[in-house]
């Protein structure tokens, strides 16, 4: 079942791991935004990889393409995709059509209820300034409340000053510097002494 | 299909919503932990409230036992749950015997793949000290590991250092200190603006 028509918040048997299918327009340049499919699973990690650049940290990448056919397109996936997709006519010079993405998945607070969470927004860089990020960014938005999600969550590095200020632009409020939150996270062989019983 | 019982990472078909069943019992106290149900949700919202209480936030929450049950025990949950209890004998003079629990749902790193976040982590006053907290933790990272989750991430907050120094005693890292990752999140009219196409 789409997202986009999934029942309101009263039903209690609602489908968020259907795939979502929507189509969407920009004014300045023609683009269409679309839920991913497994078929885009080699664009998106070559974007990860050149998200992960940008971020200077693309020795933490171990995320492949099979990772991500698997994690993404499952019955259960761990996480959901939408894709910026250009016409022919606008190829970058490598031929790539599909020059921005974003990944999401459904999350709860134990406060606010459901929640939805963004781990990643892309958009190559001769593709900037066309409103497209915006676009990706509102979509995710819109599919979280159509699940009935209160909350629209992510993270962002504290040197991404562009980025930041960009989303403290669009009313997105930074619970670490105004609460307190820190971001916590075990893994390895801490994760495997955790988990001994 | 019971977690613990998951299909290794190889498997495309796995069923992460599935509930769990389990059960440990704690060397200085008897308790058990098992997969929390349907009917846990009258605790697990007075626990709720009393985890705020201790973060001095009661006016934040909004989730109710109604929406508990809804949001985490439908087709498509939006967490799990485990529940900490301990036998009659040991209830508290209000009668309680569930005394802990622990929320989580999984997620995914584009860079690191698969991850289980603990939303909340909660044991009763008079019940601290017995090692619950730690078992209920352990749990989740468990049953993470057995989705074949890589991460365990939560967030805590920065003035609680009775928490953040067991965190990090456990093994896990201050992302937000030593990475600068930033908690940011869009709620209410910001996020109604930030949905219109």
């Amino acid at each position: 079942m789409p997202a986009g028509t999934l029942p309101p918040k009263s039903t209690t048997d609602q489908d968020t791991s259907a795939p979502v299918s929507i189509t969407s327009h920009g004014l300045d340049m023609d683009y269409t935004i679309r839920a991913a499919n497994v078929e885009d699973c080699q664009d998106i990690a070559r974007m990860v990889m050149e998200l992960a650049e940008y971020e200077k940290v693309t020795d933490h990448v171990k995320v492949t393409q099979k990772d991500l056919e698997q994690d993404g397109f499952s019955k259960n996936p761990f996480f959901h995709g939408i894709i910026a997709e250009v016409p022919e006519q606008h190829r970058t010079k490598d031929g790539h059509t599909k020059i921005g993405y974003a990944l999401y998945f459904f999350s709860y607070s134990s406060w606010k209820g459901r929640a939805v969470y963004m781990e990643d927004l892309y958009v190559m860089p001769e593709f900037r300034g066309k409103g497209i990020g915006k676009a990706l960014m509102s979509k995710v938005a819109q599919l979280g409340m159509a699940a009935g999600c209160t909350q629209f969550n992510f993270t962002v590095l504290d040197w991404n000053k562009s980025s930041l200020d960009f989303y403290l632009s669009q009313g997105c409020t930074n619970v670490t510097a105004d609460m307190g939150y820190q971001y916590m996270s075990c893994n390895g062989e801490a994760l495997e002494r955790l988990a001994q019983p």
